[in-house]
């Protein structure tokens, strides 16, 4: 069997996505258990200059449903951003898992060669060929948001480990 | 063209341990222009119970020459866990770079059916298809650790950006 585009994207960002959601859950429990307004950690940031934790949920799930549209050729969702609450970011997650189990994975296994034309902040764009795009572009921006919400959490005393981060992988324990 | 492992394994930990190299350069004309001794940076951790700078970028270097090595059917290089300065940080990145270079990409292209088993802490093991142990275990492992690093530098004040976390990909500017 051949390395597969599409089980190097689809499975990655669904796990990604999901185990995020699981934290979500972690940190709602933790929230009530310690009597914390569950805002407070939604606004935590790790520098003043760093977006804060509802930020980094809603660039992860736009970069996983936007690279995974692009490799498969269609038109991603647009969302609006408007979450306030760890049950609406985790709705949005969810959205975006179910989005992503929508596409053709016969399309983005045609991607490699395929030049993709992205936007890059509100007014410059980026050119990548399928391949790159994704290990070079989707894929380290989705872990870098994921692993900055994990942090965030984890700075505020969320009692949490890599396998929460790394989620429903398919391994095998010896 | 066929998507390859090799493609999706060897240039990403390159640009990833390449560019986490860049930022240290920065952390330490930061620290230098600070008047910072830069063991403050190097000690410092997002969360008490988290891993300090130093570890973060021996930890990331440690996944991706094992990750690399075991995809390509190489016993991995072991490392000794001695740097006490950015200069032998840097160095430990420059020598995993050295070594992934050192693989054959036609051993790891012929690894996503190849059962790969690896350490787990002291005593366990993880066994998972080649293909999956790229996509679920080696990649979303790197770039965690190298997030950290980037997380706990803009934590202390470092101004760099996504474009230096990215390092040198190759995307286009349109």
């Amino acid at each position: 069997m051949s390395f597969s585009m599409s089980r190097a994207t689809l499975p990655a960002l669904e796990i990604g996505l999901n185990a995020l959601s699981a934290i979500l859950d972690k940190a709602e429990a933790f929230a009530a258990a310690k009597k914390i307004d569950p805002s407070v950690l939604l606004n935590t940031r790790l520098a003043p200059d760093m977006f804060p934790l509802t930020r980094q949920v809603q660039i992860a799930t736009d970069l996983a449903k936007n690279g995974a549209a692009r490799l498969a050729g269609v038109e991603p969702p647009r969302y609006e951003d408007k979450e306030t609450t760890i049950g609406e970011l985790k709705a949005r997650l969810a959205k975006t898992v179910a989005f992503i189990k929508t596409l053709d994975a016969k399309q983005i296994d045609a991607a490699p060669d395929r030049q993709i034309t992205f936007p890059l902040g509100p007014t410059n764009k980026g050119e990548m060929k399928g391949d790159d795009y994704l290990n070079h572009f989707v894929l380290p921006n989705v872990y870098f948001h994921l692993t900055a919400a994990y942090a965030i959490l984890r700075h505020c005393g969320l009692e949490i480990g890599k396998a929460d981060f790394l989620g429903a992988i398919p391994m095998k324990q010896l």
